[in-house]
């Protein structure tokens, strides 16, 4: 494995945050970039919520949630509550009061003008966190969820107050046409020696990155290793919506299907030790253990599947 | 003293509530208008903070924290200590976290259109404040202060951050010329049969009242009773600037001096029994226990006002 590699990471939230902790714990942090879905950003009560930036940062930082894999550690519900309490405020979206911090400032500086990028890199700075997180693109691209049940809702009603349980007929990603990868992210990218998808919802979390108009074009413009992690094990996600999305979607849950999503970007495939063997014309595939239980876990996946890559040359 | 009368009452934060609690415990509420300052309103950290409303609000409510005479009972600081100490934030702007609840769903009425008027009224009501609270004009009117040392300062800086220490040179009322009383406080003073100027501070509370284009010339249309309560007792002021601003300002500390400044407005003036007897043409007074500390002084106060101006047609 070459310390002295860039490496792009197009990832979402939950799913990708214990590969992040596996690469960061391995990689110089300068060398370490994320690309970070942003679909699932909005705006609630006057704050801009960022799910997926947050829970990357915060986890990173060393300051995240291992119960709920989100939110920050012993944090408490004091504002929420008054909210819900003194003003009958709808509630089923948590936010806790040291998160808020977070959210108080982004917006405020967002409000000012500033970039989701450069405060990003603020707030990044502030909590220490030493790779650099990138959103995706700094317009608003908000995934809408058409569902039989409900219409079209908002990303965070769809997944959090209807816990995702109302069947998806199709996704929407509102203003992608208009939306632009930034400069600091058409830079990663171009510098990247390798780039990873990680094991993120592909329909939840990376299809937005990719409808960012001229994403999908710079990826496939590169001549670098463009490499996707399954999310699929065993006929399952390992946790979260990935499953029950496919079957909606009308696709048998195979790490096949995964990889034929991503077909036309991506040049190899970390398939899971549990799958079914994957052959995919002009696809390099590997099988590894792709479970992530502890930070041996998550360092163990982040170092075979670089080796594996930096194999390719040779 | 007689209950069908219509009272409304021009007033501050901290100095004015206590007469606010007086006079709540005694009327009926549909009978009580209180026009509050909002000259110290500001936008902090993308908040909208209203503190002399709030803190009448709170105060009626009976949530107000009694040894602060500001904020809620038993508040706590999580929000604040996290963005001071991840963020570096400067936190000399004190919110508690039940607090921010309120400007949190303010800000966010305010920034979907709501007025001032009517958002107040929503907070009100969640909070079963039943006397009318009605902020002076719906429009911005910032309180700005000039001082020696600063320059001009916006007011929660010259009031919080600089602990009103610097000297102040003049006070302006940004805006005031393109406000105008709303059409609630225009009926609510239409409507009374009675008006009071509480005893705010009359230079940083009751002033931006005055300032709002229209204001000054419909009180001097009513033909009711208006009476300002001394906010100068025994050469010194209860509590807050009143006495430094009056110096600064070149005038002694009089209860005359205040009732000089009210001259043109007010036909009754509620002396403290400790002041020296106070004559100016055309102007009736009293002289009253004025200083509150308890309940029972506030119901005392306000009650001995009502029944003296009650007396005036006999």
């Amino acid at each position: 494995m070459a310390l002295e590699q860039n490496i792009a990471v197009l990832i979402g939230g939950v799913g990708g945050a214990k590969l992040a902790s596996g690469l960061a714990a391995i990689l110089p942090p300068q060398r370490l970039t994320f690309i970070v879905n942003t679909g699932d950003d909005f705006w609630h009560l006057g704050l801009k919520i960022c799910p997926d930036l947050d829970t990357l940062m915060y986890t990173l930082a060393g300051l995240g949630n291992p119960q709920l894999g989100w939110g920050l550690q012993d944090d408490s519900l004091t504002v929420l509550t008054a909210l819900q309490k003194r003003y009958g405020f709808e509630t089923w979206f948590r936010l806790g009061d040291q998160d808020l911090a977070t959210h108080l400032l982004r917006s405020h500086r967002l409000r000012a003008g500033e970039s989701l990028t450069a405060t990003t890199r603020h707030l990044c700075q502030k909590l220490g966190v030493q790779p650099t997180l990138l959103p995706m693109c700094d317009a608003e691209v908000p995934t809408l969820i058409d569902t039989a049940a409900h219409g079209e809702l908002g990303f965070q009603e769809y997944f959090v107050k209807h816990r995702w349980q109302p069947a998806l007929r199709s996704i929407r990603h509102s203003g992608c046409e208009a939306a632009q990868p930034s400069a600091a992210v058409r830079a990663a990218l171009q510098a990247a020696d390798v780039v990873l998808l990680a094991p993120s919802n592909p329909w939840l979390s990376i299809a937005p990155i990719l409808s960012v108009a001229g994403m999908r074009e710079l990826l496939q413009s590169l001549t670098v290793p463009v490499v996707a992690v399954t999310p699929v094990i065993g006929g399952a996600a390992v946790k979260g919506p990935t499953a029950k999305i496919m079957r909606e979607l009308g696709l048998e849950v195979t790490a096949e299907n995964v990889a034929l999503y991503y077909q036309g970007i991506i040049s190899g495939f970390v398939n899971d030790r549990r799958n079914r063997t994957l052959r995919l014309a002009g696809l390099r595939t590997v099988k590894l253990d792709t479970l992530m239980h502890d930070i041996n876990d998550k360092i163990a996946l982040a170092r075979s599947m670089l080796d594996w890559i930096g194999a390719w040359g040779a």
